[in-house]
């Protein structure tokens, strides 16, 4: 990209201080930039680098006042972090590598619907009867089962796979690796102490603006639907047992695992690695700490850390005692010093 | 499918309750099953739904008494849910997608021996001297390497890796992404500080009826074998290091974790996010609860729980006077206050 | 293979005792080793095995001094465990299924640069402007993004996946299934509830001698690079999220996750499951037990366990405590009852 500091104020709204002629070419963190990058300051913490950077301009908050000699130009604006964002997006669609058409050898199955400007890369598999919106972005190596649905400017990346049945919304991203749709862990146990497999009949609902992460596991329902609701995002290297259902525009971090037939609600929060055993509810705008095992159900708006999880305050109020108990053990020792040597009453 | 209620009674060996020429389409969960739909009520937690049902037909226990009127059919049962999976069975086998024949391209090396009836995806790979039974299925996007062996009815569901040497049983199912048979993590320390690779030339085999989940990553041995007996399941995004042995019949959940020649017995049970450290013995009928970490081996029939682990009951009593810790230390604050008011004696 | 004995003592600069004529074809471990074999006794824990073991030979410390009546050759030598890893170097070499050339068919874009002696695996894709150096090997289903530039020597397993501009030094291992540049997970909230998607612009640099496990996820930068350093070694099942840095020369465990923006030191050593929160400087030299849980930076040469994690001996110091519990309970009440029943001053 080549735009003038001027241009860019003005694609964001905002108020230039130095030379608004010069020439921004890239975006950088404010510790790395180089000189024709264009950087920001959203949190004071960061301030020093302002004064040392090599951009060639810094977002700052309209109210910033510097402490020291600046050696770039300042874009002025409300909120520097969102103004950054809205540039990375521009930059990205600049940048990225737009892919478009059908690679070959790839394969497509029969009685299959498919929508217009779609990619197709070389090596991706599509199978019978499978629904394909407009725009949709279909990777090389991508697996996608029978009678399975895919919406509008969806994009599977490389390698992943998506089972029979299985319907994906509008707008949703699946990254490397991902497989949504494999079968729930159904075992029934044989009095020999064998297991007989229960079958698994159910498919897995992604609605719209779904993000999965690389590598991540959703399985299908037993009968019904394992469902992401709208918006929901998970990271990488996840767990969601079958016939779990996950709200609308709720965030969990990596290597967290979510047991079968458990319900989360909208605007949920969990750190990385959580575990959260089965048919449980957890309410609503409920939020978890890292590593937080969870065994019962949570109402909604809590915050829980610990294994088992309890509510936040409990436990860092008990951690402190924990962190405290070998002095608590020497007290009672010297209570019992002095209280043994008590003359018998 | 399209059976009477009697057919289908006549089948489970059961007891027709209500209209017995109604048609039943498909299987459904009690709450959400529609007119058409055959449901069953295993645990009496779910009672209240079956008075709500709009199932033409409920499973039930024999011993079953309604509290209210019902608007569905009943078949009296022994064991309901052990019913209902028969019927799941039987409903697979008529809707499930038969794949057959051979998908083009795919790929095949030199001497191998391929069995009668087996399925191979397109873009599927299958290395050189492999050897495959009868009725295995294959999915797109598979690798078999060099010399793996693949016993009858198998299925490699799609993007699945079997690194080469590795011995497959019959009847086993592995999920798509799942790994079988990567380099084990063996690094020497050098004096430099550097790591020096381990040759890993062992591999993994896989007993017959072995379930392995998607993404499920099992390392071949340094020499000799990694090996999953008989029966056992192994759920999704778990990671078997390598020489581990792990016996017949054990059931694993996800994103759990074996470290290196660990030996675990038959029986087992582990929940989820479980880790157990190198070179241990784990005992046959061995339970551990989700998140727990094993430091040590366990005997026979134990049960336990925490990180690190212990026996179940300690476990659960320990958690309680740690929930009371913070009361415990104001009873201490409260003995030194009387204590230390004393006479000195 | 087939050597005798005198000539493995040779190349391991080794003492024969017994005849060393005998010819060795394979190597085995002490208690499973046959006759024709050659195998090693490093720890004295394992010296029963000595007096029984099956193999032709086995390397033993110099100044070993056998208790009973061997039936093997011994071959003598100042580190067994070393010299053993020799041979498995020499023997992997023999064994190892030399891949070379390109199998049919696969894709590779335009304007890519490519070395000698390669193997590109059937249904690999390469993408456009990629620079692959000399003895590189590409299995089966391997995706290589646009701009990736792979060094000499490195090997990608199958169906490993590497996104757009990733950067992968000389000599790196990446195992099966391993995503390497995936989108970090950033999102930011709206006012309404729901999320905005962060562009990624950054990608993944793999310094010389890196090994990635199966399945491993790394994530790219949001802007820069995610940096594994030269020499360090991440086993399987590992989450790398966005902006990590890590040194040189460290070993992390299998399903350990490291948040974004954290750095790690050179010559780190992290057990299983081990999770490490953002923003964190974790030292040089660093040691991290099982399923430590990171909740704040670490100076050098730590060595920390626990969720949350704190100095080893005071973790240990404190479970000791902690299991004392219920005993401390009792003891509080003792003294409650005696100075309960004082009398009153």
């Amino acid at each position: 990209m080549k735009f003038t500091i001027n241009q860019i104020a003005s694609l964001l709204d905002g108020r230039v201080e130095g030379n608004g002629n010069e020439e921004i070419y890239t975006l950088g963190k404010i510790q790395e930039a180089e000189k024709g990058s264009i950087t920001f300051l959203a949190n004071l913490k960061y301030e020093e680098h302002v004064y040392s950077t090599k951009a060639t301009a810094v977002i700052v908050s309209s109210d910033f006042e510097p402490r020291k000699k600046l050696n770039t130009a300042l874009i002025r604006v409300k909120d520097p972090y969102s103004s950054f964002t809205v540039l990375l997006e521009e930059y990205h669609k600049i940048i990225s590598f737009i892919k478009d058409g059908v690679e070959n050898p790839s394969f497509i199955g029969t009685e299959c619907s498919v929508g217009e400007k779609i990619y197709r890369g070389a090596f991706s598999y599509i199978g019978n009867h499978v629904s394909i919106g407009n725009n949709v972005k279909i990777y090389p190596n991508v697996y996608i089962g029978d009678h399975v649905e895919i919406g509008d400017n969806t994009i599977i990346y490389a390698g992943a796979k998506v089972y029979e049945n299985c319907k994906i919304g509008k707008r949703c991203v699946v990254h490397a690796g991902a497989v949504i749709g494999s079968d729930g862990f159904g075992f029934a146990p044989q009095e020999d102490g064998s297991y007989k497999t229960i079958p698994q009949l159910g498919n897995v609902i992604l609605e719209d603006d779904v993000s999965i992460g690389a590598n991540t596991t959703i399985d299908c329902a037993t009968l019904g639907s394992t469902i992401i609701r709208k918006g929901t995002k998970l990271d990488n290297l996840i767990q969601i047992a079958h016939n779990v259902e996950i709200g609308s525009n709720t965030v969990i971090a990596a290597q967290s695992g979510i047991s079968g037939s458990t319900k989360v609600g909208n605007n949920c929060v969990f750190a990385g690695q959580v575990g959260i055993a089965g048919h449980l509810e957890i309410g609503d705008d409920v939020k978890l700490g890292a590593q937080a095992g969870v065994m019962r159900s949570i109402e909604k708006g809590k915050t829980e850390i610990g294994s088992p999880s309890q509510e936040r305050m409990e436990y860092f109020k008990g951690l402190v005692v924990i962190r405290k108990l070998p002095e608590l053990r020497k007290r009672i020792e010297q209570l019992e010093e002095k209280v043994l040597n008590l003359p018998a009453n």
